[in-house]
């Protein structure tokens, strides 16, 4: 059974995904020691999860009040230094945005299993990503529930996908008309109608981005081409995505949506281990409307949200396109939040970075993160 | 790829199952040869059958018109020994009730492997059964939609399963009023809102009966305790069955409802082949009431439908108690379809033979087909 103790380092520990990798952690003290914290500058909380799970290493990104860390018993360490640690066997990837890839190449070419939430980094270096981690035989598995949905649905099948079903909430402005949507406050863009999740991934859940990058995660994922691979609302978040085989046979991923669902699926796979600690999902009390207990499914208008249309046309361009998406959607989305622009520029953002672009393709390491960063100054000006 | 021919022998070919795999047969042409046909009496279709498939041998039941059949280049033998023949890969259990013990019997002390159909086999001798095919490593497959969704969800898990959700249309009198049932016809029985059947199985639908069988069927093919399987109606079928894991994840197979896709899987399991004959799910154009697109669920109602409630504490009882709902249900429905009782009296004398029979746990094969024999007299008076 392998019931041997899994070391973890966790990054991103203060984030939505972190505190919810912590959860897990805290119901499985048998199975999981946290050995690696690393946060990005909430030092207060971090030092709290340090007191509390005694990591031997700890990394923050920001330079304030470091001190905070140096009186608890805890060497302190870089991102790169932790992701490669010998001690870690798996590693939890939840940096929100571009911050997430070098540590994650640093654990990758150390050979370690990544139990990865951050898609910025299957988006923006995909290619780069899984050769590496094919060539360091490092394992990447998804946390994000509708990638861990796909990859639910494909164990113990063979290479007969015909597509990839993946659903998504519709987000909060689903029934909202388009000229309303103009005047939408970031307070009602972080307000999600399923999901309890971080900033970024919240309002890239609004404007259905988030599912763009979900569709070229699962396209590096499970090498599977773009256009294979179908969106299909489904408000309720219950079934988190389905593959349809060659035979005609589809198999769907259901749950409540919890995000410690995918986050434990990834720790413990191909192990499924019982916690009562997450509630159960129960077929005769669905809240949905205007039926109770159903299930539906809706085109997604891509004229409301053209962000899905983008990461879908920058996956088919390929090379540093996706780069570009990804970073001008983190800086449009900060401008969003700062209150700079308007929810409905944030695709405006996005589509003239892309078509200003001039793209490479088979780009290395350093051309996607010059495209990353010609990508943002552009989404800046 | 294991591309060899694959040699079967087809029981019941002339009824619903058996005729949908001869279009399975029909669509795959390279890969399948019918070697084999057995019918019961419908002569005429046997040897139309066996003028397009020309097998090797064939078996019928009827003494009527034989002659019918000996023109044709085919050897006539019994279902037996086609069963057990050493020219039959993959025997296909299609012969409604409990007829089709006796063959299946045969076929797995021929250590074949046995796609089986007849839900009654296992319902009324699961214990014989199963470990009859234990000792001669016979592999027993499901064919029905359901038991094939969760045999489908289970591929490529370990054994963590928490319960299995098996879904049920309904039937056509879903919505009826109970004191409307009393004047059911068999004409309004047999019209099933979403699936096309044969007639006592049809009709089992109607009274959910064919759930509670399925209930006894899984419980057997996959050693699950049936207070551990769950009925929950699902009027679309759409959702063919579903498993609930240890850690709370949900596993649901899909498809349109048509039975050549559970034909088809467990005939080339574990391989899925494409099969451009049948038509695809799609998510954006299901039809259903009052919401287009919607997948729901509702909990059975055991007062209008006894018989559902029958089978779960026959299978608690155990023993003989199965083998005498199977028959007295056999005998039940074709009194209902003869005209000679009412819809609900169709529980009512399965109710009776349960409560009558002096059950024996741990029976042989004779006591069971004793217990058979018993309920069916008892049925009838």
């Amino acid at each position: 059974m392998g019931n041997s103790v899994k070391r973890l380092a966790v990054f991103g520990s203060t984030g939505s995904i972190g505190r919810q990798t912590l959860d897990i952690a805290r119901a499985f003290p048998d199975r999981l020691r946290i050995v690696a914290l690393a946060a990005g500058n909430n030092i207060d909380l971090l030092s709290r999860q340090i007191d509390e799970f005694r990591p031997k290493l700890a990394s923050i990104e920001s330079k304030k009040d470091r001190w905070k860390l140096e009186r608890l018993r805890c060497e302190l360490t870089t991102a790169e230094e932790i992701a490669s640690h010998p001690n870690v066997d798996l590693v939890i990837m939840a940096i929100s945005g571009m911050a997430g890839l070098k540590p994650t190449l640093a654990a990758i070419k150390a050979g370690k299993s990544i139990a990865l939430a951050t898609k910025e980094v299957l988006v923006s270096a995909g290619a780069i990503v899984t050769a590496e981690a094919s060539k360091h035989r490092a394992r990447i598995m998804p946390i994000d529930s509708e990638p861990s949905a796909i990859w639910q649905c494909l164990q113990g099948e063979k290479n007969t996908v015909k597509k990839m079903i993946l659903t998504a909430s519709g987000g909060p402005f689903r029934k909202m008309l388009v000229d309303k949507m103009k005047r939408v406050t970031p307070e009602q863009a972080l307000a999600h109608p399923t999901w309890n999740m971080g900033p970024k991934v919240t309002i890239d859940s609004a404007t259905l981005m988030n599912k763009g990058f979900e569709a070229i995660e699962l396209s590096w994922l499970f090498n599977m081409p773009i256009d294979d691979i179908e969106v299909v609302i489904h408000p309720q978040s219950i079934i988190h995505s389905m593959v349809e085989f060659v035979d005609g046979s589809v198999k769907a991923q259901l749950s409540i949506p919890d995000m410690r669902f995918p986050i434990q699926y990834a720790i413990f796979h191909p192990e499924r281990v019982p916690n009562k600690t997450i509630p159960r999902l129960d077929f005769l009390n669905i809240r949905s409307k205007p039926v109770e207990n159903a299930l539906t499914f809706e085109k997604p208008d891509m004229s409301k949200f053209p962000c899905l249309k983008l990461a879908f046309e920058a996956s088919r361009r390929g090379g540093t396109y996706p780069a570009v998406l990804s970073a001008a959607d983190e800086v449009a989305v900060d401008r969003f939040l700062a209150g700079q622009i308007r929810f409905t520029d944030i695709p405006k953002i996005i589509s003239k970075a892309l078509n200003e672009h001039r793209g490479i393709s088979k780009p290395g390491l350093d051309e996607v993160l010059a495209a990353d960063a010609w990508a943002r100054e552009k989404a800046l000006s």
